[in-house]
């Protein structure tokens, strides 16, 4: 099959692969629309070691389903953590923090650039009709933006400040909407504060983030200065939820975290059947912020697109 | 009147400081017992630029009290903070962080290393029979270990590892033994050790903690190796509370809290009634933590000492 490969730092769009087989317990699952995020780039850049086929975000159509036939011809998005079910982590029930997981696209597990892929049926959500592809290819993102919420208690008069509203920063900012608080976030492009205000989201320059006043800073812009501005515009007692990861130690005074006793949070994957909720009651609308769709062929030309600044979602569509 | 005297990071002795004048709304409390604190090591250090008198954990007797004759000759300790009551902190419930406030013998307002001290009556609390002197000077730190649970939820079947074992840390460890969790304690010195086992608080040596099995753990050493043996310590959404300010920045992964989900939390001041009220019923028992009680003439002598490693509280007694 033709895929997309990612070895030693760079990407090659190869014919030979062959289809992978599931074990029991898989499904095989032909890709109906993949997309591009940030974490992908990232690994090109040498984030994380990879060789395989990248890529995490997608939805497809069951082909097999080992045991469970039923489930042959459905759409179908997938949680991207590959567990054991018997570690310490998956029996106290954080499955995404299996010790012994692999991770779709991005450890030890092929990923989804490609025209199948393969995963384990307790990975797999069915997706509602309410929900289309275009719309079901951002399920695993959206779940990400809702960890937030799993972790911390946003009330709804509280003060929150975003950095950063590129692809996961757009779907957070549409859910912490849901809240009620006040949310304003920090763009960088003209493209994003537009989206944002298509929606009734405040921004805010930069420049204007009010030293200390911010109940809860999402940081989700994946920069050492979008820290150090969480850092300094969040209130004592606040929350900075990290949300974006990046290469590389960061420079952080401890110290000032116990003095103004500030919280920090990581923050990585999230509840799947809340995000397919959203997307089919159209409470999130993330299918403005596809920016170009591809053919699986043209890959490598897409990945150059999704690198470009203000440039939002890039999907892929095999053959 | 006496007092030590810290200038351009040097110690001296002083006999010719004036006593203060309370100001409306505040006391003029004679020292009975103050107590030195890793924080003005810390400040002699250079931590913290400060000119004045030093010192912030006391209990004493009130002479006089601006309009409020019932509080004459009470004993009295007292809350560090003075606060403004009108900054966007105060007004949220959030007095500790006052915006413009000072800080007892830390930052704008002399101490406690003296005959006397001024402080708002607000700040005071008065120490039941029960808690005489030696016991009562522990009450701020008491106080602030508490603060830990104020802040984060302690379950009974929860695995916590306190990192230090110091004047803080061992209050820490009194604290947490209280919530029925398992508690484990990194200790560096012996005397440290037996003080913990005296009280049934079990230890574990630093090469033997487990990596990735703590669901909390309490940083209470102030050093950067701590830190990194907390972080290697927590499990995944585990929380590593921050209870100890040292100087300069420390290197961080903040892509691997992301990963692993860490919360970090930093924690400072906590609850004066809370420490009265263990102090009262004998729950905490924080004389056993006394190394030597020095006359406040013999002030440098007791830095000296203090400084030293393994000794706990240096207790100061003026006149």
């Amino acid at each position: 099959m033709q895929a997309v490969w990612l070895e030693d730092n760079a990407l090659s769009l190869r014919q030979d692969i062959p289809i992978p087989a599931p074990s029991s317990g898989e499904a095989l699952v032909k890709v109906r629309l993949a997309g591009i995020c940030a974490t992908d780039l990232e690994m090109v850049r040498g984030y994380y070691p990879f060789t395989g086929i990248p890529g995490h975000e997608f939805v497809g159509e069951v082909v097999t389903a080992w045991g469970d036939t039923k489930l042959s011809g459905c759409r179908v998005t997938g949680e991207i953590n590959i567990t054991c079910g018997q570690c310490r982590a998956c029996l106290a029930g954080r499955r995404t923090h299996c010790e012994k997981r692999t991770t779709l696209g991005i450890r030890g597990r092929d990923g989804v650039f490609a025209e199948y892929l393969t995963l384990p049926l307790e990975n797999l959500h069915c997706v509602p009709d309410a929900v289309d592809d275009e719309a079901a290819v951002f399920t695993e993102p959206l779940a990400a933006a809702l960890e937030i919420q799993e972790q911390v208690a946003i009330h709804p008069g509280e003060r929150i400040l975003l950095i950063g509203a590129g692809r996961l920063g757009q779907l957070i900012a549409q859910t912490l909407a849901l809240t009620g608080c006040e949310l304003q976030v920090v763009a960088r492009h003209d493209a994003q504060r537009k989206l944002l205000e298509a929606f009734g989201i405040a921004t805010i320059a930069e420049g204007e983030v009010q030293a200390g006043r911010w109940d809860i800073v999402v940081e989700a812009s994946g920069s050492a200065p979008g820290f150090a501005l969480a850092r300094q515009a969040v209130r004592p007692r606040g929350v900075i939820v990290l949300k974006s990861t990046f290469k590389g130690n960061s420079e952080v005074n401890l110290s000032s975290l116990v003095v103004d006793e500030i919280s920090l949070v990581g923050s990585r994957c999230g509840p799947f059947p809340a995000a397919l909720r959203l997307l089919g009651a159209g409470r999130v609308q993330p299918k403005p912020l596809i920016s170009g769709r591809y053919p699986l062929s043209k890959a490598l030309a897409a990945f150059d697109k999704a690198s470009l600044p203000g440039v939002m979602k890039i999907l892929l569509e095999p053959g």
